[in-house]
């Protein structure tokens, strides 16, 4: 629509902004740049891939405020890390958390956990083959969790979405809460609904995205908002859309998933959140 | 929609910024920096989260060259603040004015009042639970003032504007005007239809959105917006979109405002728009 | 839509920015960055004015790589200055040429004038109280030259578009063309359909808006824009949307232009789009 | 829509950036600045073209990850240049690799070429025209990729995408694949789809542009987005947009490629990525 897209780009900003580059500059080097780009002396490349995941997601309008993204910890499948309760354009490598499989954080040292980390422990528990899950509200998905047309993918860059995006709804079995997902028991229903899916919506809520890596996880959810945004523009102009073949999806996805293909996007992606590949 | 977003990304444009910033650094430090930031030497901290109020919602293009967010005197709730005339997005400490809850102001030292401040004043005078307005013409919310499809809350996050958002016409009692509220009897009128409800829509003119904290105003203003434009896209998804009940409304509300959501969103947007929470 | 907003924002890009604006910062102060600001030793302060104006359109997404402005000369009712042939976000004050109402260059100094200064020259002979005009490509604007849609206002701060928004054919009287308005004749035909109004919609191609003054012109066009953007999703959410009538026409036109709201809203386009207010 | 547009732009990335550029800095002049802006000792001015294509077409977001373009060599016309599987955005000179008519690399040197790079072997070879040839995944054009609805110009600034959009689909001779176009067959079968056309839609893919240069090229797959969004919105308004006449097409594409257009937009795109003209 018209609505003018250039934002808050005020001078003054910019000016502080730069005036705090500068001032930052005298003692910046070494560390400072290496915090801001998320690197650290940590032995784990698992937990610098996971700040810039959140970056990547935040940069790229997938997640706000609110959303997160998590990893299994590589040396032990019945952990899995996650940033504490923080929007994840801010998350630093000192927010990560420890957790077990029923959402219970390892050593908290007095940080505050997200209250829908059960969605994570619950979809770890039950699906050995995930490795991250992303959840997000992603403004270009929300539709789809409120009316019946189902998303599914239409475009190639898009087929690791996957076949079947089942939607569910916290109320049908819950009742009316306070929408989030706070229980175990919550976050195993949810999964049992995701099943062997790659993708699963909530109702009035937002989305969950597994992988079988982060950045598997991450151009996922990327690109489910992309193949929603261009399935709604493609509604718009009438007539059934073109869906993939069950064929072309999983094709597709070996493709989209190929080393040449993720390496390529994971550059990118980091690049424009101004992160480290790593 | 396919317009490019890129706007006035002009080197020559970043080659001034960047090169106010060098020119501004030599005299930068403390003063320039914090008044760049909203930082003052005020004894109340509701006047810091008031600047940094006007530039959030400047940066979330929740207003534009017009709009204003206002607070109630913390020590006597007699009175209220509120900007100069002057756009949200270049609001600084010294443009805040004192007005009593008829809207004259208290000292103003030849500064410029807002012509709507009657919004503010008469919203202050009918509600003694609320502590910050926000007026508002969110392009994504206009469409709602004037059409019957009533702007209900879809999204979780969006479930703080409350179960009821009504529409005042400032033609019903007022006839052919320049569309302003300019009198506190016109105020008065828009606070009965603004009754016990958190958000009201003025036809094709805005939104005036109130809360119990400056920090739950912004944040609802914020999400108002949001849902206006999932709501408008699951429409177009065809079929009815499944909203929040009540208790879902009520419950989902009081988790989005809690210390621990407030806190999260509130730094975010803070950053986003180069703010310091405070 | 879904797609994510943020374009090229590359650190490499970033970085090659910040870097030029270091290279030229040891010889930048003074001229430099006034020469950025569209500053200078002009007796005229409508010349910078008109720099900012391009400027600030740019910056809105109200004109492209196409799209001009300019401004009747205030010494002489008989003239106009308009950029060469150049982008509105790269115009400059050596930019500005001196035309006659019949579109003639006064002092052409080798530069290359607009294909289409034709229709300011016959916009200001026809009409003495126009000071400025605006020719654009808005994106948002461009579907209401193709359809029958009228674009009536239907928010206040867009009232000052006026009632009525004419189209105009080029191939109604001219047969097939490559579309410019290139001729004084072509020209005096469009005009005669922009008539009295404020602005006029060209088919397939843009639209004029037209004012008393620079800022008048420059915030038309850009709320212009803004109401196409509001009405189009309104029209999407189904039934008529209720518009302005006559009387808030006229009179919230006025409070529009009112010093108290030009001022502020130029001041702030200014600051976004990095110009001196002047 | 109501979208909040500001993204990531966090104080921390600023600070970041900038940062780089002041450590940068002091190793910058000559070379730094020069390959960041895509320069180089390259006797071909095609080559700074060719990365400054990349660029331009990243940040109009008419590619994104996935894409690229190609430019036939000025001295071989047995030969064209493509860079190395990267992102458009991060390309540079040393991406570059020279393939023969076939798609084989003449001297690999170890780089990976893009999987498609057989499209734009089999459209230089089909057509001697064509200097120039962009793929592209744009979000606004993929919709008319999936459904009936033609896209057609119907701006004058479109004119240039030419009266024909054939769509491809490479299901109907190639069954299930994983819908890249991965062998010269493939790449002849979609030639002889495009045939004399400028533009092709690929089913469920994206589009490609061919041109006698790269800024035609680039400039086409810039406006081809830009048609299908407004055609998009106009189909919202209701009725039968009035599209360009055969006439109109033709003529304005001449002027849209005159010298004192391609220039006046070349200028404008490369001074928006931030790169050299050139």
């Amino acid at each position: 629509m018209a609505v003018p897209e250039s934002r808050g780009r005020l001078a003054r900003r910019e000016l502080l902004r730069a005036g705090l580059a500068l001032i930052a500059a005298g003692a910046l080097p070494a560390r400072a740049a290496a915090q801001a780009r998320g690197a650290s002396s940590s032995p784990l490349p698992e937990f610098r891939k996971l700040v810039a995941a959140n970056r990547i997601l935040a940069n790229e309008g997938v997640v706000d405020a609110f959303g997160h993204v998590s990893v299994r910890d590589p040396r032990n499948a019945e952990r899995f890390w996650l940033s504490r309760s923080r929007s994840p354009a801010l998350v630093e490598l000192d927010d990560l958390m420890e957790f077990s499989l029923d959402g219970a954080a390892i050593d908290a040292r007095g940080r505050t956990p997200y209250g829908e980390r059960m969605i994570h422990a619950a979809v770890y528990a039950a699906r050995p083959d995930v490795h991250s899950v992303v959840h997000n509200h992603s403004y270009g998905v929300l539709p789809f969790t409120i009316t019946d047309e189902p998303l599914r993918p239409v475009v190639h860059t898009a087929s690791v979405i996957g076949a079947v995006v089942p939607v569910w709804d916290i109320r049908t079995r819950f009742g009316g809460t306070d929408m989030l997902v706070r229980s175990i028991e919550q976050g195993r229903d949810f999964a049992a609904t995701l099943a062997d899916n790659t993708c699963a919506l909530i109702r009035g809520h937002g989305a969950v995205v597994v992988g079988a890596s982060i950045e598997r996880a991450v151009l996922t959810a990327i690109y489910l908002q992309v193949n929603a945004g261009v399935l709604l523009q493609a509604l718009q102009l009438g007539g059934e859309p073109e869906a993939l073949s069950a064929e072309e999806i999983e094709r597709s996805s070996e493709t989209q998933f190929s080393p040449l293909a993720l390496d390529r996007s994971w550059e990118y992606f980091c690049q424009r959140a101004g992160v480290d590949p790593g």
